[in-house]
């Protein structure tokens, strides 16, 4: 019924032409597709709903594989930052590819982890007050490797507490200020932390936690790795300045996607933990690369989809994706993944306006128009489901289990 | 509490004494109570996890009874747009108090609402594509007084396929191009749009759709007004248009949060449509009002709440609430709520650095901060539920049930 009475319109909107004929369930049978996941050989890329968030397999597994092997050759433990994915399927798939666990930002991101038996995880936000502490000892019982960052020594105490009162040890990593964020001073600071972990009984220091945030954006491949070797050399000296008094500190984790290739460089950092590697955005590919003004060690493997939902102009089309849909905190827009002369301008929290007037081809209502992302881990942020797409099929649906999850 | 611990030097550990002894629940408890809704009297404020997205129930009760006695005193309907809150708790407040039903932006928002019996939804976004429009009639069979916004006579015709196979009628809104967005030009190609319903079976015209987005944010009250009245004349003529040529056009629903006082002053609008009034953020009280600097025509109700999960230096404290906890579409970020002389710096996806050197008062860690939301839409489509507090009590939890609902 679709297909002739789109064929009766077809002179006055071809656009809907195709929608028409690649329709091949009714709704709710891809409803249901959708809500089980059992799409594979299925669903294609236009059977989705707009706006939808794509991620390329075939993208996502190069970026997964080329960090892992490269922290591999170096030598180099690889902990992938969970808070760019918020998803178990990703964290299981670098974990496959030899990641040793995954970091979280926050402590529930760890908790729905830990529900999707993920191992090794590192909570690079320190855990503050009793609620917390609770949860933390609550989470270290379940996962006993899982590690929690500490710059301060009254919580240092009262995770030990707790601890006490459990009956357990919690690991400890030690947070840097070298980022201009969390952390303890390096140098004497840092070590009278370690001082006080080493002389708490249901504390153990697991090492330093120093994500160098300051050098990772910073433009020029160059200036990239001055500004990194000078930012962990402060990590680097003060692992030494605890290792020196006596106290272990085998762990020395940070680096991200911008320093990956300069910080296995860096004698004494052990681990790595990028996380916008395995999607990257426009924001990454501005920084430049080694080889070029375009950083593109990874492939763009995640997109978001938007369908023409008006056409008031033929040089105007509206899609249906705006502040909602895509990441605002940069200070550029999203770009069209394939080119094509189309230029994306907001349209408030729900659209977006398209300029079409250079198009390479005509965009017509209902037409589906493919989006590189501002900026991935507050983009991810807004969805709770990634649609995997080896081509043009959808070969699965990947729950964003700890979306929202910043507590 | 913890000042005086940093006052006093390495005493115990009475942080975790005075946080154990205000302490009420264990979190298990505060865990089952925040998932059951099961906490008036029980929970207060300092009982929330962070970031956690606060609603002051005593300024939400004045928006909402003075935009509803506003539009009952000028004789207008209205319809609150609900992808501000995407909150059926806060549209069966609004109908309480004598809303006509909720406006929403996208299809499945509107989905969501009809599933939690809210009636009289107007979608003000056109439902595109084969799939889109069966869902449109599915929702239409539930709820038979949808209104569907449309601005393409293809479209219509779809519509019209669609309802004629499922044997009812739709009502359509003409979604007039006024704010540079969606919509048909207004005038003839609106005239034509409602000849081609009037001349279809199984689509019935119900009015016109008119959102003056450019209108809403004019600083200043004057220049405002005459922004407003400008582009709403082309509505307002459009709709004579309609009727001079016999054609019934009842419904002509527009205005926003920024204009509510203005359209109200206009012949021929029928109903009003605005949405932030609810929350009220930082955007809006920029706007200027009719007695001053500052719109404060409503109240803040909306706000974040934040811990300090660091404290590296005597100046600077770390929230945890970043580009995941705060919308950032706007050039400026999150105010505190009490002003206390601190200010929010942005800190990435997870923190924000909050300047205290001009603190009001000692700021410490594991202290609260409540901050002002920059722009209250893109803001609560980042949390699932939010807190209604009524002073320091936490008097019902709210689920956000159509948060990330943009299809």
């Amino acid at each position: 019924m679709y297909r002739r009475t789109f064929l009766a319109g077809a002179l006055a909107a071809p656009g809907f032409l195709r929608a028409a004929s690649e329709r091949r369930y009714t709704w709710a049978e891809v409803e249901k597709m959708l809500s089980r996941g059992d799409v594979k050989g299925k669903l294609g890329r236009d059977d989705l709903p707009t706006p939808a968030l794509l991620l390329d397999l075939d993208a996502f597994e190069h970026n997964v594989n080329k960090m892992a092997a490269h922290a591999k050759s170096h030598n180099r433990a690889l902990r992938p930052h969970a808070k760019t994915h918020k998803c178990p399927e990703v964290a299981k798939a670098l974990i496959r590819a030899g990641a040793v666990g995954a970091c979280t930002a926050k402590l529930n991101e760890a908790e729905v982890f830990a529900d999707h038996d993920i191992r090794g995880l590192l909570i690079t936000t320190a855990v503050v007050g009793p609620y917390k502490i609770e949860r933390a000892v609550r989470l270290a019982k379940k996962n006993r490797d899982t590690i929690f960052s500490v710059d301060n020594s009254q919580n240092v105490r009262d995770l030990n507490a707790a601890a006490a009162e459990a009956k357990l040890t919690l690991n400890l990593a030690i947070d840097l200020f070298i980022t201009g964020r969390t952390g303890v001073l390096p140098g004497t600071p840092a070590l009278n932390l370690a001082q006080l972990i080493e002389s708490l009984p249901n504390v153990t220091l697991a090492g330093i936690q120093a994500y160098a945030g300051q050098a990772s954006h910073v433009t020029g491949f160059e200036a990239r790795r001055r500004k990194s070797e000078e930012v962990m050399a402060a990590a680097v000296d003060t692992r030494r300045v605890i290792e020196r008094a006596g106290i272990s500190c085998p762990l020395l984790t940070g680096g991200s996607t911008g320093t990956y290739n300069i910080d296995t460089q860096i004698e004494g950092i052990t681990e790595l933990q990028p996380g916008s590697f395995v999607f990257m955005d426009i924001d990454y590919r501005k920084i430049g690369g080694q080889n070029g003004e375009v950083y593109d060690d990874f492939k763009n493997a995640l997109t978001v989809l938007t369908t023409v939902v008006s056409k008031p102009t033929d040089d105007l089309a509206i899609v249906d994706g705006g502040f909602k849909a895509f990441a605002t905190d940069r200070s550029f827009g999203p770009e069209p993944k394939n080119g094509n002369g189309i230029v994306y301008a907001w349209g408030g929290d729900e659209h977006g306006r398209v300029n079409v007037a250079k198009a390479s081809r005509g965009v017509n209502l209902g037409d589906r128009i493919e989006f590189l992302v501002p900026h991935c881990d507050p983009n991810v942020n807004l969805y709770d489901r990634m649609y995997c797409l080896r081509g043009e099929q959808v070969e699965a649906v990947w729950q964003i289990a700890a979306r929202g999850m910043s507590q």
